[in-house]
């Protein structure tokens, strides 16, 4: 049985709170069971060199985690002069996992941060930094569209992601922090809402897998952000309508 | 008229949630208008190398702005491999202000880590930082307490600090953003509940202020303290009972 | 048609030098095409502090370009004082790779630090710093069993990597650099001689991709890492007899 | 009795010896007892980017102390790649200080540094920083008017300092380094000729106190700077007219 | 005798392979008995800012050592974020060697990149740098005059070097690692094919040594240089004609 | 004629002033012309860890250049994060030249810090450099000579340094800033009292030159320093009187 009685291919309750912080054009509190993250989208007037002139926009990505969003404190970045490994791993896969449903031509000549911030950690927050920052860059979108009506719609699909793993010889959907630390195999699975993968991470550090468990572990996967992307639907239904008008 | 119709010697609403993030020993957020910050205090059992068989304990403290907690996004101080001047005053400040109220030698060797990550800054961040995070450092303290039984209650009081300042040639009481942005004469009084200063620090870059417009200001400063001192009893009441009893 | 001739199935011509280098334990050159890559192995005798004790052994590996691998020139790191995120994600890669092979426990108190300078960039200089970084660990590891005779050897596989990719709707083996820069899909997959996988990282970037062409992608680098393999076997296999014998 | 036979209510000397190196547009030797500073003003025909365009210029300070003017040597901040907190919090005081009294307005777009190197420190590096470099900055500020004769002098007012103390229960005025060391109460008192407060810095790490003591403590630091300015209005006397002329 | 059986006067065997990595504008594989370095020259179509608009080029050099070309692994510079002392003393003898015989000028407003990577230290690397970074830097510049044909061939001289020094009371050229680490005086001696000084580093740090010594040592290394730009001029001899006819 | 109407033989006036600063155990300000350099000896009980438990001491030296010590601020290192090369250059070289006349056996486990802290720069500051420390050093040993009497004193012979050039086709000795930026060749000669060279450099960026005029200009540089040297001995005679008893 696993930690809160959830079934091998259940996913933890998803919550997502838009306009979080009141600066940031798009901000949303992503919470996944008790991972919690800030998301903020901050839109600038101009890009990074190698775009200059090109008629294109960027999205790029930082992501960090709060010096005690984990068990026992992480002393900060800027304390050892050094980003971790880890963080610029995850910050680039923020950014790869965004561009790739963004048309930066239709965006235009704009720069979108997104900034993760991890308040509280307790596992996927790889994982929920996507999910969550999608949000906000739709609301932010949105804003920058509502004042300027882009002709062809920036964003061209959903996209979500989650976890698998393999611990105790389960395959598991979701992995809490205590699971995670036991996994032999650990894989994050980051999709659009059309069912099609925008990246695929697999490690099997502890031991390796065999194709057949990969194709378990991808069911699992497709299953988990299948329900992902149904709660960033839900969230920004309300008042986000250029799904089904000529937004695209 | 001040913005939202306050009194010249009225602060904002404070709000203070205990128990913000789960690891953390102490964690609190304080919200004083729409300054949102979240104070987590940890505790690590050793000391900086100048204390090491000293019996001493010790208290620092690090501030940060979220990237986007500001109008415009502040770059991490990563990306410039530097910290902010106004970033080392600050936390500087806000270790030096919780270490006054106390009893390091009671406290024996170990180190408590202040974490001040502001999450949204409308003005008078550093002072809500020091009153939040003397609520944490409380929680954490008590938590040893419960653990250990200090013979000594480690804290000698409580210490809570606001914002004063000259603007439009008034005296007004915690300034938020816009009045601070505009203020000619800029100070912050840190106080104990005995009603004693901690520290002063009164700028007047914009314009020098007299001996009599100190006067005014200390006055003010004063009464500010007092309520956010009151606020930090109060939600500290219903379960720490040491102030009363032979805590201290 | 492929650049050279190449089928979509086809690797380049892997060619591995070992002793290389004179003063490390284990010196490989791997060239693939026309990347070439230094792969050295060193021992130190001492392990990182979260091992002190544990009776474990550590593997870590650093990866880097010189500066006239490519096109134009990259300038170094350290003019930056900023190791480039595309590094750090790799070496982290490499290093993951090699220990999820090697019995750390086996191994002892020692770390193994893996060089891994490109001299020159064709394309799949990830997977072939892999590849060829194996080749330099198992010369390392086998001058330690000649002068202290483990008991378990500490290798329990062979490691082998390749990268696959969609091009021109075409699924092909071994990208070369500028097939890389067309790529719609890339993905590196690293793979034990048992068939298992180690570690899978397949990105859309430029456009998702669907299961369908992830399996056929699947199916083309296992191919392509069981010649590598191969080749592997074949420089190794004059004065490597552990394989056969006693070793593992 | 205080050290040397001083008086609770007594400065040390104030030695300034102007022109002291011969490239600085303004250089000036302060010795307050034994601490001795190097205060060099520069010219330079810029402004940050914040202020370009602006038709404003800027001052700004920076302070460092020598390795050994300390009794133990401090390693230089670039051994450490880090800028003391220290260092940090002093050279924005110095800065702000100086601005306080100029017309940055009338200035005109250029920026002046101020380097304030400690050769010697025995107590008061931070308001003897200031008080000299207020003459440095006098000077060059007279140079440039020489050559291009300012419509509305760019100084408004004289600017010295001098710290206050309660040590052994005393108030005493203008702290040596011992007596520094052993002060419960520990204030900087920066102000104009006009007896009007530029900044003020208090603080009671070691104990707290009360609003009559900081009376008295203002009281004592009025006192000094009044001295200081003096003393800095009798060096600049000779070769500086434009007090009593149409210079201001 | 010395090791390998080499005469005082006689220098270890040079080998220069031009081509040796397909990127750069010249690049160049120097070994000098066991030391090998990587020389490659970069051309890039910009200058320095001190440089803008002057009409003049400029030539910088970097150099780096594997970390393992040494007999220990050396960590590299981006782990300490400092470049190596010794680094710094190099790369900036082998750009002021390289400029010296080169008419910048007559290059424009180009500057040429020299990277040295030590693959192999045995050594004499700094000298060895400096005498293969010279056909790099031919290489390079000829395929500059073949695009553009310079009226004035922008290099002067041949510039060779090689290591004296005095190990055992005798007086020897080219001393390897090991002699190295013995001498008592080492020099480093850089001349044109013309027989004049461009730079000339002679230490004594184990031990003073006289004129009389230094004489020695001079003529010992002047007939080593002659040696080196024999070599550079066979390497080169095929495709470089410019020598004999108009180039200069 | 030169600057000053000085002969191509003559140096400029050289002045000692011992004891410059109170803190450190040696203290030595040196002036040759303009240029002004405070010397510091700082002795620390530990060495790096490559001494540790050798018996052995070190000497290790840091340059600087106050920010404005020359005709345009130079920004300080510490706002680039790197130690500029010229500086690294510098400050080996003067750690070298003092190492090379001290016993590091006889001086035991010690370290003792140099600190050359430019306060005026007009040519000649690296042999300036060394020439006063080496005086601050000797201050600084004979102060633990008589707390500890050495049975063999740890320093073996003075040393002085000068540099020489040619200006206009003309040699000179000890160039000031405006002759040195003109230098065709530039050297410096560092040489103990019995006439022996410790450490020579000379460059030839501008122009190569002769062994004829090496020879010339290594005849001016032995003239200087044997001034220089009697520089030393006068300043030191009265209170050390080692020189002439059993120091040695």
């Amino acid at each position: 049985m696993r930690i809160g009685g959830r079934k091998n291919d259940q996913i933890r309750p998803v919550k997502l709170t838009r306009n979080y912080t009141k600066y940031a054009e798009g901000s949303v509190l992503i919470e996944v069971g008790d991972t919690k993250i800030i998301c903020n989208a901050s839109i600038e007037d101009k890009v990074p060199p190698f775009l200059k002139g090109s008629g294109e926009g960027w999205i790029t990505a930082e992501y960090n985690m709060l010096p005690r969003s984990t068990h026992t404190r992480k002393p900060r970045d800027i304390s050892k002069l050094k980003i971790d490994g880890r963080t610029m791993e995850i910050q680039r896969l923020i950014g790869r996992a965004l561009r790739s449903v963004v048309d930066l031509k239709a965006l235009g000549e704009k720069t979108i941060w997104i900034d993760c911030d991890v308040m509280q950690a307790d596992g996927g927050t790889r994982t929920a930094s996507i999910s969550g920052a999608f949000v906000a860059l739709v609301d932010a979108i949105n804003r920058l569209h509502k004042e300027q009506s882009f002709k062809v719609f920036p964003i061209r699909s959903f996209v979500g992601a989650i976890s698998v793993g393999i611990v105790n010889n389960e395959k598991i959907l979701d992995l809490c922090y205590e699971e995670d630390s036991k996994a032999k195999v650990d894989m994050n699975v980051i999709m659009t809402d059309k069912g099609e993968f925008i990246e695929l991470q697999g490690t099997g550090e502890e031991s390796p897998f065999s194709r057949r468990e990969l194709d378990e572990l991808l069911t699992l996967g497709e299953k988990g952000v299948k329900q992902v992307i149904q709660a960033q639907k839900d969230v920004l239904k309300i008042d986000c309508l250029w799904i089904g008008t000529g937004g695209e």
